[in-house]
């Protein structure tokens, strides 16, 4: 972890977010997984950071982003979506990572179904920002800052 | 869920389905998966329906296929196999679809073992049908008439 | 099972589907088992079957009708209501009968409360169809006509 | 429920409490089942309320008497016994009849076995008196004087 | 339990026992209810003991014979068959019968699916005798012979 | 338990109950704990009791309560709110007072999240009345007149 | 198991078994292990049997004895004692043997704690008699008559 | 919830938080409670906020705060400590005040004891915020912004 | 833990001890907890300790007086009661005071309810002694005289 | 119990404790079960006691070592080891005894793996000691003179 | 399985095991899975077998590799990494592959987190070899000898 | 472990594997122990190993074996049978003995009953091997070489 490139941040979205802001609008409002990596780019550039930000519906994917960050992030800000609960490969791939880890979610999932109170990934997380929307990712930058310095 | 095309029912089919037919046919017959659209494409005919049958092994896939079927499909007709009892993901994309959904099996799955009772997709469906073989399939798309008029 | 009376299909009703369209219509609909009854009489004259069609608030009576379907009957319908998830008495009836059985709902029962997801019957039947209203019957009788050729 | 005769009062009582009085009588007392239906019955003309009282052992006659009492009687008073524990039947029959329900029983069941500590039927009765044998009938027929007015 | 008629021994079988005999007589034999009555009746003639032997589907029916063994009858067989998994007012009936009572099965149940393996009737039961087909009901006549002496 | 002072009631309600009224008046209606002390105390007066009524928050307070009515009070009557699921200390309190508890609920904690289905306090309650609002309070008076005569 | 010495009954005793009699009289009574053989020997000689009848405190003792057994005994009537719900090694002591077995116990194990409910033993008996006492026994023997017929 | 205070900030503190930074510093670092308290003084300056910070050993305490907040306060962060995983009367309180409520703990509870897993709370807030030591609360400060305006 | 005043142990018990021989003497004896202390203080003289002994039924002030004892006492004998099975917070206020601590109960608990076989507190203790009655106090001062020298 | 000779203790270990000492010594220490032995047959002279201590890793052995206690011993001191955890015959042989029992552990069992945190041996015990190490023997000889005087 | 090519041995390795050696070397080593590969090859050239030896982090690959062993392997190792403990699409395919399998692990997984000790694959395989690092896939090699001759 | 013997491996068999060879053969095949010995004997003679080879139905001789096998032996090869599941003494036994324990099974326990999954011993093993049949003694005997050199 010395001579890693400093403050590149990979954000990672998991399966179903590309679908954000299509979908029920009148629930989940207009704001698609475009916008939020706006505004993330836009704040990330406050703090001296750049954001690598991806999306994907597969979980070997996925899986492979992680491992490929080492070396190469700083930090991970991972949104796994409903492979949160059911992934353990996930935990697997970030253990390996050895970097700092924020599990964000965009709603509170502990007030949704019981199948969503579990997560594999909060063992290597570093912690965990739930039930804010697009801003749960900004949080997550803010909180990255003093870790990282 | 207006102005989509009218009647092209998308048919989906998980993991290991594409063995369908050259694995242990003393037991599960003859009939492969491409049988089994050739049936339900037929029939389809009678009804004005288009039928978009596909397989993938991939769970990622699957999601993908889901989430490109709002407005261009008007049903779905789910056989995921194993994904079945373990992903959630699939159950979110059913959920942002939109569409009517039938879940589909071949087997009668409470007569299997105890993991196969348990199923993340019911609750999106519209209903359950297994254990009739190819015909669960037929059946699904007979039960899609009334909910499509 | 040789030589009894082909095409006699008996199908039984289990407690309070009875009180079917009169009770709370603005949600079952006003269809009542009478005119389930009809539909399904009118459905079985394409297929050269006649139809039993009884309901029992007893227990005990069910498992004395399924009793003596062998032998008189050639297949079973079967809506048990509530005995469904608490009858192992329903099950062995049916276990005795040695006559293909079809487990119909009206409604999507894995939408609804957990004691209603565990079905003591689905064991001893040919396949589960459940979701689609007075249709759910229909499609077993459909589904029948392959079973008893 | 517009039109139903008023004050009509519905009491069922379950399995084996025709017992009551003659069983153990130095543990239970020398009070009979005809002994409650009379006190009810004197109390209820304080009330201008006629008491319909009856017992089954059988559960589907217990769940017919629940569904006549749909458009004949104003409200329910019911301890079923052991059928509290096991019966679903009683729970959609209650569901059906649209009547305010009060569940009693004669002893404090939380007391007892575990599994005298569920109840299917409870979620469809307004409130629940137990522990004070006889006069928990009494009980709840004072109860039901503000939930008819 | 003072001065009832001696010796008079109720045996009570419960649902679908009445099919014995006619229902796959490659697996169960060929020997019918009414043959066990008959091995029993012969059997209770050395011992002095009168033998009222009944079958009933219903759970109600079962109930009110054991409530009327009380003052009649000297002691109670019982097979519950399948209620014996799901009664709980068969167990109060044997509890406000205060005779003894010996819970038989033709096969051993413990060998048969898991929800076979728990018995509401035992803890009301002297004893339990299963896995020895009609001899099992012997053997609990000869069992009760020490008992009631 | 001699010599105490006779019918000097002790009615205790746990934490939160003091914001009825204020709370939600859409749900739970205008009537706050003053109030149902005032119907309470009104109707103590025909009975020839004195009631001692009193609220905290504080789970220590309750315990204390409990114990100094011992010797000063007739009886108990214990809505202990969200205590009720969680405190095993008020039922150890409740066994030392060696006085008639009834335990009393506004809403029918039934019907309601599951961690509400289980109470601490019911094993040492004569019974229990729940679902009827202030009556719930007012029935549970009317049955101590027997308790206490 | 084809040329072995016929009608040879080999009756293993479990742990504490030896303490019959002499422990706790006056629930027990005063009959000994010692007296449980005599009974069971004078029985056997009305059916040309041997009875070779052993107690041990050694769960490895037992399982060395039914290895034994193979060839030499015709049937084995075991009363495991504590080790019926702890020891897998006798199950496969058991299914090792090829003998016929009866599993007894000389109380209602079914009325006792929740731990005496299970039993490794079962699956591999011909059937269970618990709750007779010494007569538990007595029937073992009497059951085997048929079996060994 | 109109004309409240604006910008009133409640943040409440559970057992055992006023030990911190006095507690094993080596390990949680020498910042004290008082630190807390005063970063977020600070920083609520920026957003127009006024903070009331407290500390109660009490679950009773802490719940009386939570409902004189109504009317007082704009909003509430609350580090319930080990209540969180206790207390239904915490949960009650919250959903009573009818505020936005943000649950806040230093650590990542999820990596910790399995009873620390579960909240009583997170069912009541907006949002969860754990794993930052003192910024989880500035973090929730920045939260309530949007929330508030 | 350096320069604290030697020998000053503190022994704190929870809610309802302080009932201690008042309540069911003809069970529990007549010794009260103000005896407990006096037989402690007078052995501890012979050990050259000063005992501080305390009771409280509230939580709160529990967790107050473990935190004050950092520094002011050598060890703490703790009888936490009821709160033993549900606080976590004594639990936590334990692992900040960094002092030997010692968990007796007066009864063995492990012979009581199945809610007292598990205990929070267990995990921060050297040891437990449970079932002596005012015995388990002393034992406990005995065993503090090792870990303390 | 009443003409045995007084005094005579039977100390009992279990499994594995015979390797006390030269077992991870920079662990458990350089005491060895002769030490342990040593130190209790000291402390036993102040009491006028005889210390009979024996090892064995036979479960068998054990039980009949406990049984024949029974006229020759005045009390038992039983570290289990590993069939504290799995032992039914243990519980059964102590229940027969008749004797006082102390159950002790050299560790604090509640802080180690969860297979540990049950016993089958406290419900016959008197009480229970663990976590003192050697101490953990002395303090049961010392609470046993009270017991036996 | 009659004329396939024979000794075309097929490995697979799940998500993560690329990361192998350059992934926290002072605890795994620095054997890459390159490595691992180059033993196998060379060892398999003494037995006559060819080794396919692949990777991948997709399930769905995974299952699509084992579908084309069918015909084209004689055998199947198979480290799943994560995937062992939540895919049932791999246990489809191994039973429709109709191949022996071996299923290996590097680290002693039953050492590890609770919900790596159950395997959804184990059912399908021949055996299990667990905890040698690259030595298990040798020894799978080495078993597989005697199971393909 | 610095001076022992090198290269003494013992070999521990548990209950019942005496019986193999003339136990079901047309299952396991007539292969005896004294075969597997032999086979593993001479294999031992490759590596310069001596193979010390024993079998036992006691629990408590397996833990003395294992016991003495400190100092004297350089590693274990451990077929427990039926104690693999239910003995902790062994567990302990082998975390005393500071060897090398190799944990084999003849079949592949995974695909038996439920019981036989969970092993009390795999915590304390280098790995486990099972279903290969007694070659799975010979692939551990092989493992060893790496783990002793």
């Amino acid at each position: 972890m010395t001579n890693v490139v400093q403050k590149n941040i990979l954000v990672l979205n998991g399966p179903n977010l590309n679908m954000l802001g299509s979908r029920e609008p009148e629930i989940y409002g207009t704001e698609t997984l475009a916008d939020i990596k706006d505004i993330l780019v836009n704040r990330a550039s406050d703090y001296d950071c750049v954001i690598d930000f991806r999306q994907s519906n597969s979980e070997g994917e996925l899986v492979s982003w992680i491992q490929e960050a080492r070396g190469t992030a700083s930090a991970i800000i991972l949104n796994a979506g409903a492979y949160t609960h059911t992934s353990i490969a996930l935990l697997d791939a970030l253990q390996t990572a050895e970097l700092p880890v924020i599990e964000v979610h965009l709603s509170n999932v502990f007030k949704r179904e019981k199948f969503r109170h579990t997560s594999y990934i909060s063992p290597a997380a570093v912690g965990v920002i739930c039930g804010f929307g697009a801003k749960s990712y900004c949080l997550a930058l803010d909180a990255l800052q003093d870790i990282l310095s």
